[in-house]
């Protein structure tokens, strides 16, 4: 394995030796120490001294079932703080093909040529993308696959990103070549577009692999794993429904966001279920179906493809996030709308999240009226066109709720808060508050955990040890239902797997809680350093406030407990 | 003296004693100390926790020349954090003629009705402000002044207030009525707006005068004062030509911010110098004229009348900063234009210096041409309309360069700078970078001091020598030209003021430098707790590496200067 650095100023190439500090993290936990290692932390992040990071985590590259996601990360334009942003699809392996433990794009071209970034195990070079400026992603990715071949796995943006708006990610492909894998959150975007890259393909050799220490006990390894997931009946539920199997779940807990988060349910959430959404799916047929892997291996196929009466697909995957943010948070309740608007957010390289709550926000200012599809998607127009309300849509919620003076916006550290209302399940409000990532349900989500949602106490020890084995998880590579089958496996699965991948004969069953709380330390340093304090550690103060019907909860969960939360890591 | 308080809610207002630690504080250090016993440092800005403060400097309610300057403060929501903003017109004097040490407006209402504020001896009123609803600032004068009388001092906002637009200041009457004196800077006007108060009507009993402890005394030190004001050469200069002395001065530095702050030079400078306004107002005559007081009593009278060829005035005064900042900043260098373009900005309650730069960033954009003054003009009426680009721009520049994907915004903490560039005069780069209002040029312009401008070093230290000036100047209600008599006066001039107005027999020739420290580390306090670190002391990233011609010079005081500048206060 080496480190790949790439300046996209000056061209210069350089494979490195990986730095012994590096060596045994990969993914997030990867990402913050590189970013500790190499970027000044009050660098602008859309300036040159930002680098844009991609690091497959630890357990990548193997089809170990939902482990081979792709860690992209570098500072934040959204947050202004530490970024990762992981994304399943195809890179991931790619990238753990070519040996690239991290892929570095550092600095900035000083002029305006536009390329691709093509990595081949004999090299990297640029190529122009002038006839893809200002192409959407869906095209991009289509004339890139005909020009690098179907076996090409891409990392892109869409004109979002090279607008430079804040809410713009990187797509990746899944491994039916749809550009729909997409490291969304935190502008990533964004970062990409200021250095000019529209597009980075990877080119390994299909049948290269890294290495195993010990590939018999991988193996091993691998099948107790695969057994304990398989057996576990959330791997059903998601198999079956996909994530969209949260919106029964939400709505019965009153946490679904509705219109603008003034609501936590939502009267039409029947038709955005995802037992809905799975009839739909199999009434219409080929090529819609509930199920579909993102990943090659992948056991539980949560994704889903979503195509029209007609048999036209109109997106791939429809996920609860989106469902929730662009559904039942305009207070649309049309599958076939959500669609696509999730559509028209990926052909832009734009988050669902981030640019669902921005709509959102719209709402609460009256320039979109609850439940107008037709409206949401012109405003989707609107953010193509780059005109001054397009502008203000595709930097996302925070920045909306500034310009179009709109307090009530569901936002931490600037990032926009997923589709579980955090008054309600207030675990997950304390790990908005105090991730480092900013408002994330991937960094830890608890609605699963069997307490009383409503009950401020106890819920920041709870966010705490889910947010510990999320950055775990996501330093591993490892899907968010991944932890579904290794919870149920016997406890060392994880350290057996990585002892017969690394030869680390050292690791035992502490590692994931010890690969997140150091990703966490390391994260929490480098916002430290770019100016982050407690003050960035809150829900916004209306939450605190305004009851959120029907429950009427408010946030109320002790600013002391978000204080000290992370005191022992 | 006491303290006022009024919950804009529940409309309870009640007359307090002034606690012990506010005694000896008036103006910008009372504002902060207040800032810190009443508001949770982490309060939304915009939300029922903010309060809006007036408070009179110490030495306000005798005519001293150039001292009866109003403080208006509170939680900024342009900066975050702690915002002081004075004004000169009639609103300090009527303010301490009713004995109010300080005015609070607290808490916010729950409903939809706007108000205005009557504030007489007898008590206070609220009446109904629906008639004012989006009125400009000037008719909305008129109508008030025809309500409350010719006597009435007033503080109001504007539509971009009530808007809640981030660059929206109060404005205050002049000596003859005009609502020309404004507390610009930090957004205060939106927090107004947040508490749906159109206008507070300050009516004084004429003859009321605050006590003096020593009149003779008093009387004695203020002749030693107006006479060495009256000698310092600088006062004649302002006299005669105003604030806009400082384009030649500027221009021939190479520090005159042009074109988005890309320059330093302007080819039509000489078309905006303070020379060629003088030539212009008294070809015209009355009602133009270069000389004119704000506040009553005052021998400096920098301010002017700025009437068209027909005798209509545009706008009263025409200032520097507006100049700078709407003229070469713009490419403008047609002072009838940029004098529409105040007047516009005065009528709307908006900030010329935080507007004008945002129109900058509108011209890096490329949505206005430099130059083009009617395009700028029309940019003003899209911020009346409140439309998508208005909302842009009237949001100051900070926000306006995020949502229209420019880098080179002129800001710090979010507030824009002054029409000093800071690359070339780096001593006032040093005071936009660490005062913790924000880039403000009032906090500590180090333009006349004898020194290599371009010079790194020794720039902190200039810069915090007229920094603890200017905070201590802030606090007295002294205007940043009453310093030039204070200055050349002897040294014990201002605590023989203090003394005969309060019989505080224990201060000396230190007050102001005590008064300046002191309320700058209450400031800091105030910023520390509301989330402010080292990173917020920066100029931004873009002027440490562009140099700005035709010096070529960039941003480079080392860190560590800015780091330590207040070590020891």
């Amino acid at each position: 394995m080496h480190v790949l650095r790439i300046n996209t100023r000056t061209r210069e190439v350089r494979a490195e030796a990986v730095p012994p500090s590096w060596e045994r993290l990969g993914g997030r936990g990867l990402i913050a120490r590189i970013l500790l290692d190499t970027i000044p932390p009050l660098a602008d992040p859309l300036g040159p001294k930002n680098v844009l990071i991609w690091a497959p985590g630890l357990l990548v590259g193997h089809m170990l079932s939902s482990c081979d996601r792709i860690s992209i990360g570098g500072k934040s334009p959204l947050t202004g703080g530490v970024k990762e942003s992981n994304a399943g699809g195809s890179t991931g392996l790619a990238v753990a093909r070519l040996g690239i433990k991290a892929l570095l794009l550092e600095d900035r071209p000083d002029d305006d040529r536009w390329s691709v970034i093509v990595i081949t195990p004999d090299g990297v070079c640029f190529e122009p993308a002038d006839d893809l400026r200002g192409l959407g992603v869906y095209a991009s990715a289509e004339r890139l696959r005909s020009r690098y071949g179907k076996q090409a796995a891409i990392s892109l943006i869409g004109p979002a990103g090279e607008m430079l708006m804040r809410a713009a990610g990187i797509q990746n492909l899944d491994r039916d070549g749809m550009p729909t894998r997409i490291s969304a959150r935190g502008g990533l975007g964004a970062v990409m577009g200021s250095k000019h890259i529209k597009a980075v393909v990877f080119l390994p050799e299909q049948k290269a692999k890294p290495p195993l220490a010990d590939p018999a006990a991988f193996r091993e390894a691998q099948k107790v794993y695969d057994k304990a997931l398989l057996s576990h009946p959330q791997t059903k539920t998601y198999h079956d429904y996909g994530t969209a199997a949260m919106t029964s779940m939400t709505s019965h807990f009153g946490s679904l966001p509705t219109r603008g988060f003034s609501e936590g349910y939502f009267e039409g959430w029947q038709k955005i279920t995802g037992e809905h959404l799975r009839e739909v799916l199999l009434k219409r047929g080929k090529p819609s179906t509930p199920t579909h892997a993102c990943m090659a291996g992948c056991v539980i196929q949560c994704s889903n493809v979503y195509a029209d009466e007609n048999g036209n697909i109109i997106t791939s995957p429809l996920e609860y996030e989106t469902i929730g943010l662009m559904g039942s948070n305009l207070g649309i309740d049309d599958l076939d709308v959500i669609a696509r608007l999730n559509h028209e957010a990926n052909d832009l390289g734009l988050d669902t999240i981030d640019t669902g709550a921005a709509l959102g926000v719209a709402g609460r200012a009256g320039i979109l009226k609850w439940g107008d599809g037709e409206k949401a998607l012109a405003l989707m127009g609107e953010i193509r066109r780059g005109t001054p309300l397009g502008r203000i849509l595709g930097n996302g919620a925070a920045i909306a709720g500034k310009v179009l003076g709109v307090e009530q916006v569901p936002a931490v550290k600037g990032q926009a808060m997923p589709a579980y209302e955090p008054r309600v399940i207030k675990g997950t409000g304390v790990t908005y508050a105090t991730s480092p990532q900013g408002a994330d349900h991937t960094a830890g989500l608890t609605i699963r955990a069997k307490v009383d949602h409503l009950n401020p106490e106890g819920q920041a020890e709870l966010s705490r040890k889910v947010q510990i084995s999320m950055a775990g998880y996501d330093t591993l590579g490892a899907c968010i239902f991944a932890g579904f089958g290794f919870a149920a496996a016997p406890k060392d699965t994880i350290a057996r797997l990585l002892r017969a991948r690394y030869g680390w004969d050292d690791v035992d069953e502490n590692i994931l809680a010890e690969l997140g709380k150091q990703t966490i330390r390391l994260e929490r340093e480098f916002n430290r350093l770019a100016g982050f304090t407690r003050a960035d550690d809150r829900l916004p103060e209306w939450m605190t406030r305004e009851p959120v019907p029907p429950t009427g909860a408010v946030f109320d969960v002790p600013e002391e407990d978000l204080d000290t939360i992370f005191e022992e890591l």
